[in-house]
């Protein structure tokens, strides 16, 4: 008898994700041309270089010293969901108490959290693309149907309500949105929110709203959708440490979400964590009431350097671009080069020592995403590299 | 239109897993007492009362101080998961190399990932009963079959092979074991974990060992099915920070597994959270390398605190119980006292100010669980107003 023969694997939850996985077959390559000693310059990962506030790390020592490393309320800290119900009343004009509001192990906790909790197999979820890899995938292992509302490169990225509203059938429950978007940096302006809000409201869909980039928008200010009139009972806001703050491996963010949703996502997010890490929830709370001194450095130097790669891209002949208007991503077109994106990051990691990833992660072949939180003089020597390894 | 009619809720993914939150609605009751100024004995959550290792709190402290603020390796930092792999060869006898430990956010991340990645609509799985509740939730959440492996207290609540076997249909795919027991205390020994490692190899299934007490035994040494012969390839060993260190609060445990299964857990894990926050990684390295002392320490005053308990449960007349070998619950029958258990815990609550849960979130009506792991000053308190309340 073979071994396990009864186990599919890959299970049918994750039939066909493989696309989503691409920034890891990057990682892997780049680290085997690192274990030959190669020097690569890592442009694929959303990681910021920042270190985080040292407000917040002080908070975790305390928190630490207090005792506080034993399971707290399983929704968060309360410390946290009112910091958190604090800063969605003050920046985002959205009226949620700290009850409805859920600590989740990250944007990812978040959204695999109320995906779980709102999808029965076979709905569907109009996901505008380019997008983060994750929703797709999630998409799949619960048993849900993406339908991908295209957005454009010569429309610059921007989600059009209108695009949209041809795509809601009986069978879709949820509109997923991501503003700034990862990987485009496209934003998405009140007017479309309001006409996404009015599509929610006649179809009677539910909107969650991934704003983890929030911050990092160099022109124009941010709008929630759940801030929009009629919205307060539809609309799911995602957020987290990680991009604002330069906390990625604290793995804390929230769910802003309607009171008849509120309790059944915490059930489903305790199913797949319990909660996230008690004391590192001290810290996020401490940077959410005082680190706004450290994002405005941060989204100063992001700018900056955004101008950089732009000056660098502008130059390069096959290369076509959309100025990114937030978040820290190029995601230009490559189809000029006649080469597949696996192709050319493959070629620019061996010839450039450059690691991008394939626009396949993001649902949008042709393209590579190119991720500028790194140092300027780190960036120029890998833009340098990458004109050379083009001009050749 | 209805608000948001279209979405079912709870959705079918949670039809009736009501009673597994049960220690919920008692933690509910009690927190409406203490508001009204009661003062109310807590026996009924597993979180131990001992600080955390001072040494795993330094390490924190350490790593936020050397910038691993980061997302590490998703797969976990890998000192920890050599920590872990050395770990399981020393403690465990386990061969499983840091390749195939995955680092999850407790052992709540660890059992949703495994059970996500290998169970499809419909699959059956055995789960020996009394149980923690989140076995029964989460096969319900993934729409797969709990079938209940009935342990007896006139058995001493112990898991028989025997009972094993009749339960294997065509659907079976998972064998689902926690030893010790919560919430019982339960032990297998080794000749029935050859028994059921008999019955895996021969029906093709997987074992899930859930082995997060397994320092808490109080006679005997704790047998990872594991290390069985031919189960190198078919067992799966989950463990936890949680409740061996005394860091619950910290969220973090681990899968050990064979190498088939590895990659797409860690794929399911990383959907659901990214990853455990790095800090509170390297503590628990730090603890799995040298924090032997403390457990030794825990263990002893452990067996005391049973002890004293089982003396007033002894003197009441209508408790039946089972003398618990390891864990730090006791699971005695109420069903004397003509009471069914939330009956018997609302009773107890109100009138002895003590929370306990009722044994319907263990799926085993007509027990209640009660948690020792209090100081013994606290403990006799809360017995000496159990034993006032029962005499009335």
């Amino acid at each position: 008898m073979k071994l396990m023969e009864k186990i599919e694997l890959p299970s049918r939850r994750f039939t066909d994700i493989a696309t989503s996985v691409g920034i890891n077959d990057i990682v892997n390559l780049s680290n085997q041309l690192e274990a030959k000693g190669r020097k690569i310059y890592h442009l694929e990962m959303g990681r910021p270089d920042f270190d985080s506030p040292k407000l917040a790390k002080d908070a975790v020592k305390k928190a630490l010293d207090d005792g506080f490393v034993h399971y707290p309320d399983l929704k968060g800290v309360y410390e946290l969901r009112l910091a958190v119900s604090k800063k969605l009343k003050r920046e985002n004009g959205i009226d949620i108490s700290p009850e409805n509001v859920l600590i989740t192990v990250g944007a990812q906790g978040a959204l695999m959290a109320v995906m779980m909790t709102v999808l029965n197999e076979g709905d569907e979820v109009i996901v505008p693309t380019p997008c983060f890899g994750a929703y797709p995938g999630t998409c799949k292992i619960l048993g849900a149907k993406m339908i991908a509302a295209v957005c454009k490169q010569e429309d610059g990225f921007v989600l059009r309500a209108s695009a949209v509203e041809p795509l809601v059938t009986d069978r879709t429950r949820m509109i997923m949105i991501n503003t700034p978007n990862n990987p485009t940096g496209a934003i998405i302006d009140r007017a479309e929110l309001e006409g996404i809000a009015e599509i929610a409201k006649k179809h009677d869909l539910l909107v969650v709203s991934d704003e983890c980039y929030e911050h990092f928008q160099y022109d124009g200010r941010h709008v929630s959708i759940a801030s929009l009139p009629g919205m307060e009972d539809r609309a799911v806001t995602v957020g987290a440490a990680s991009k604002t703050y330069s906390m990625t491996g604290w793995r804390v963010g929230y769910l802003g979400m309607p009171s008849w949703l509120s309790s059944y996502a915490t059930r489903t997010h305790i199913y797949m964590t319990t909660c996230p890490t008690i004391f590192a929830q001290y810290g996020y709370a401490e940077a959410l009431d005082r680190a706004d001194d450290d994002v405005r450095a941060m989204v100063r130097e992001y700018k900056e350097r955004r101008d950089l790669v732009a000056g660098y891209l502008k130059e390069m002949e096959k290369i076509d671009f959309v100025m990114p208007r937030g978040a820290f991503y190029f995601f230009p077109s490559i189809k000029r080069t006649g080469m597949s994106a696996a192709e050319f990051c493959g070629n620019i990691l061996e010839k450039a020592g450059v690691a991008l990833v394939p626009g396949e992660a993001f649902e949008a072949p042709g393209f590579v995403r190119l991720a500028y939180c790194k140092p300027k003089d780190y960036l120029v020597e890998a833009m340098e590299n990458i004109k050379s390894a083009m001009a050749r």
